[in-house]
């Protein structure tokens, strides 16, 4: 096993972009874009909780970097570069870093972004990653989870809960003949393409799952979301796992997609900007005036779900 | 035990600052400082590894955030904020987060700087963090590793050896009956308050040990070093440890003090500015033409050394 300065030479070292200083350096050091504002998040992932622990290390690494892109993309923002910290179980092989980076060099060409530094330790517990996402976007123009308003529509991007359900097929409670469940679960999409700056009121991406991702849009805005479930757009692959798994398609965490609210006024423009991105959006449901709570109807009656969706504690 | 987002608003939501959007939405959002570089570095740590499992969470947080601090220190630049990962192992009590978070704030306060963002989840395994710090610089002004010259002096801030004693006192193996060694240990002081711009000519922190980070400065600039054993600073309780210890000393990793070079026309705007500072600066050999290695004497003879320094694979 090389150390972890010839691992990072070897493996991190080529995913270097401007700024990163060869990763020769404590920090990286870049020129802000000039008259934009900064966007910064971080999520974390550990195996056996976001990923499984025999995942191939290509689609972790690349799930990392598009957990994080997706919160850009929430914000309307264009990525800029990133960090991510690798802490790896004792005794993991060469072969891990040479595929993890491996899939990082695939995603940066398909995002056009570079790695700006990062962080190799041990650990004695599962395998557990960090990526910090840097971005930016005209000043004023961050989407945020505020400001929807009663009368505006919700839309969602994509389809929802093929995460949940592939995360199903993978452990083995579903059938998942072509494996595109598994896939979906494994890499998201991140929704960069569709930049929702002047046509959406509030936006985020759903990943805790769709119910209470959109929650948080109504305790953010101090309003209430009516869900129609019927509206939801499942892929072919959640609705031939038929009707049982509508709540865990509704609950379940890894969407990736956006939920988002848009004024009716806008939504001829919203199709056009849709298609030109190609990327499908579905309204499902509207905000309305009330205490912060989402109801989702079935068939004209209240769906009654017993979970809402994902906490880690 | 609250839930991930109770935990988020009672515990984290009171340290972020400006940009952080009270930590409701999917990323930060900041103006950058006009005019200035961004400077940005990530570091993990993990129970076990960076720090003693039963270290008091606070002293965790605390260390955590001076890591990062440290590296910004190693580039003269000024601090901005930061993200973090938290990831907990289950059944984590709410008191570890409310002590956490009361660390955090406590550094907040000493260093002027807040909370931007971060992620929560749950482990199998050890508690495992990271920490993005964000800070800015004049443009070109970063000190780097790179940028020593032949007849360069090596220089270093404060006292060496003292955190890898105070892990081995903390470990049983090195009696520290101040507790002192063992304050180093959890709580290091990276040195922003002395901003080495226009002295130094290259410089970093020591995190994995004297004599291998002297050695990475070694490598950047591509030249040899010269380190006399009896010049180096040490604490009193190091030297009362005795000189069985002064290898580990050398070698050991969590100073977290500066190692620099200076050209010796500068000593005496050095010593200035450090008395301005109030940080000490003590210098402990020099650089010169050559190979990229780093040399040990001892009473004028080449110290051998079984151990280089700290390397996590």
């Amino acid at each position: 096993m090389p150390s972890e300065f010839d691992l990072i030479a070897r493996y991190f070292r080529p995913l270097a972009g401007p700024g990163a200083l060869d990763l020769l350096d404590d920090a990286a050091v870049l020129a802000p874009p000039p008259g934009r504002d900064l966007v910064i998040a971080v999520d974390a992932m550990v195996a056996g909780v976001h990923f499984l622990p025999d995942d191939p290390p290509d689609l972790v690494a690349r799930k990392l970097l598009r957990v994080n892109l997706s919160d850009l993309a929430a914000m309307a923002a264009a990525p800029l570069g990133y960090l991510t910290t690798i802490s790896a179980p004792i005794g993991t092989g060469e072969d891990f870093f040479q595929l993890f980076a491996a899939g990082l060099a695939q995603d940066q060409r398909e995002f056009g972004i570079h790695l700006l530094g990062g962080d190799t330790t041990a650990t004695a517990g599962p395998l557990t990653l960090s990526l910090t996402i840097l971005g930016h976007v005209a000043p004023g123009e961050a989407l945020r989870r505020a400001g929807a308003r009663p009368g505006d529509d919700l839309w969602v991007t994509g389809t929802i809960g093929d995460g949940a359900l592939g995360l199903a097929a993978l452990q083995g409670r579903l059938s998942d003949p072509q494996g595109w469940l598994a896939g979906r679960y494994r890499l998201p999409q991140p929704r960069l393409a569709l930049s929702l700056n002047g046509l959406a009121s509030a936006c985020l991406d759903v990943s805790d799952g769709l119910i209470q991702d959109v929650g948080h849009l109504c305790r953010a805005g101090h309003l209430a979301a009516e869900i129609d479930a019927a509206l939801v757009p499942l892929s072919e692959a959640a609705r031939a796992a038929g009707r049982d798994w509508l709540e865990t398609c509704l609950t379940g965490g890894d969407d990736y997609e956006l939920a988002f609210a848009v004024p009716p006024k806008n939504a001829a423009a919203l199709h056009e900007r849709a298609a030109a991105a190609g990327v499908a959006v579905t309204r499902i449901g509207r905000f309305t005036a009330g205490p912060a709570e989402v109801s989702v109807t079935q068939d004209g009656a209240p769906m009654r779900l017993t979970k809402l969706g994902w906490s880690h504690f």
